[in-house]
């Protein structure tokens, strides 16, 4: 199993909540003291895990000018999700939300998604096998470590799939610079998957007709399409926002 | 004045109609004869605008693999919008909206907040002088075009300037991690200006309180913070919706 980096306080206090067995050594910088940070170096004494401490200069080194709050965290990797396993979790989710990429070939915009979906409270990212960028070092990078928090699942056939998930309960929702629906008019309460097409070419064709609903997002500048993981960001802010919103009063 | 090179259906026509005397030179990709290239074929014509044919090697070699359905131009650069014209434009817009980036450092980041911005029709991404990312040559690519379209404003005192900003009758909306009051319950038509943290540091103290609220974004992952980009999109995407959205119902 391949070790991955990851830093800052909430991320790695995260972990060691969730899944201290992942956690193979925590790294602190010395001369870090405050409440949060012994936290932390509690959490990862109470699940047996090794603690060292490192200058700034070695962090730098590590991970490069990024805020890391003074903690870092080697730990497993994240496994991919099977497709079998992720529809068994779907069925069991309470009004999951699914995030499906479809031809997002940049590890950039994987890993910028991934992050994305993380802070959004996503279940998993589906990724056709066919025409999809690599979980690779770039990916996990620009996902600042919700590579190692939120699966990706890879699926031999998008439309297949959706097929699945579909019979899991939930809707299909595909953004599109055609569609004339707002997102707002949709109602994105209860299990949903939202599926991004690739910058340029968007939804593919069998894709497209997989969809309950195709919905637009904002394009009022001169410049062609949103970069998809800031579209994925407003059609996830628009599901949550509406998850969170008082129901609609009701006449007396 | 420098040369930049843009590319796309929709941002090549939308300068030619906006800005025809930009353009220096429009180039159609050899064999693309389709309705929209050929409109945009008259409108250079209409301008007086030279016209060459370049084959998909050409185009490739000098834009990389990006979407350029065909199109490129070469355009005099967006000349920075001085200070007191920005202040002059907001007094005379009708409900504007301006982006202002708190020690923004990366070209990146700022390439994709100008994209975004373009997409949400915002008037001036303001950035202060000190801590911010040069409107560099990364930052135009990112920007995908928007950087010839949607002016950025370099202020000395970023402060001050949110004054200016307020004398001008807009209201400044900061999005800030440890706020508690959602994006969705705070007014977002009319005048606003929507003011955007560095990752990791957040707002600066001057900053915060020159805001006249500070609003939260969704933030349910394991992960420290969103993307400044995603979260830029996220708030104006709300703003938008506000805008767009039918009046509350009132009472009988």
């Amino acid at each position: 199993m391949s070790a991955e980096r990851v830093y800052g306080l909430h991320t790695v206090r995260s972990l060691l909540s969730r899944a201290p067995q992942r956690v193979r050594k925590l790294w602190l910088q010395q001369g870090r003291h405050d409440q949060r940070v012994a936290q932390i170096e509690a959490l990862a004494r109470a699940s047996d895990r090794p603690i060292e401490r490192a200058d700034a200069a070695r962090l730098r080194a590590w991970l490069g000018e990024v805020a890391h709050q003074g903690v870092m965290a080697e730990i497993d990797a994240l496994p991919p999700l099977r497709e079998d396993n992720f529809y068994a979790r779907l069925a069991e989710a309470a009004d999951p939300m699914v995030l499906a990429l479809d031809g997002v070939q940049d590890p950039h915009n994987l890993g910028a998604c991934l992050r994305t979906a993380d802070a959004c409270g996503v279940l998993a990212v589906v990724v056709p096998r066919d025409r999809a960028a690599p979980l690779n070092a770039t990916a996990r990078k620009v996902a600042a470590g919700a590579a190692e928090t939120t699966p990706v699942v890879t699926v031999t056939n998008l439309a297949r799939s959706l097929g699945h998930i579909k019979e899991a309960g939930l809707w299909i929702v595909g953004a599109d610079a055609g569609a004339t629906l707002p997102a707002r008019d949709v109602d994105l309460r209860g299990g949903r998957c939202l599926v991004m097409g690739a910058e340029g070419a968007g939804l593919r064709e069998l894709t497209r007709r997989s969809c309950d609903w195709l919905v637009r997002l904002p394009a009022l500048g001169a410049v062609e399409s949103l970069n998809v993981s800031v579209a994925a960001g407003m059609l996830l802010y628009e599901a949550l926002r509406q998850r969170q919103a008082p129901p609609p009063q009701k006449p007396k």
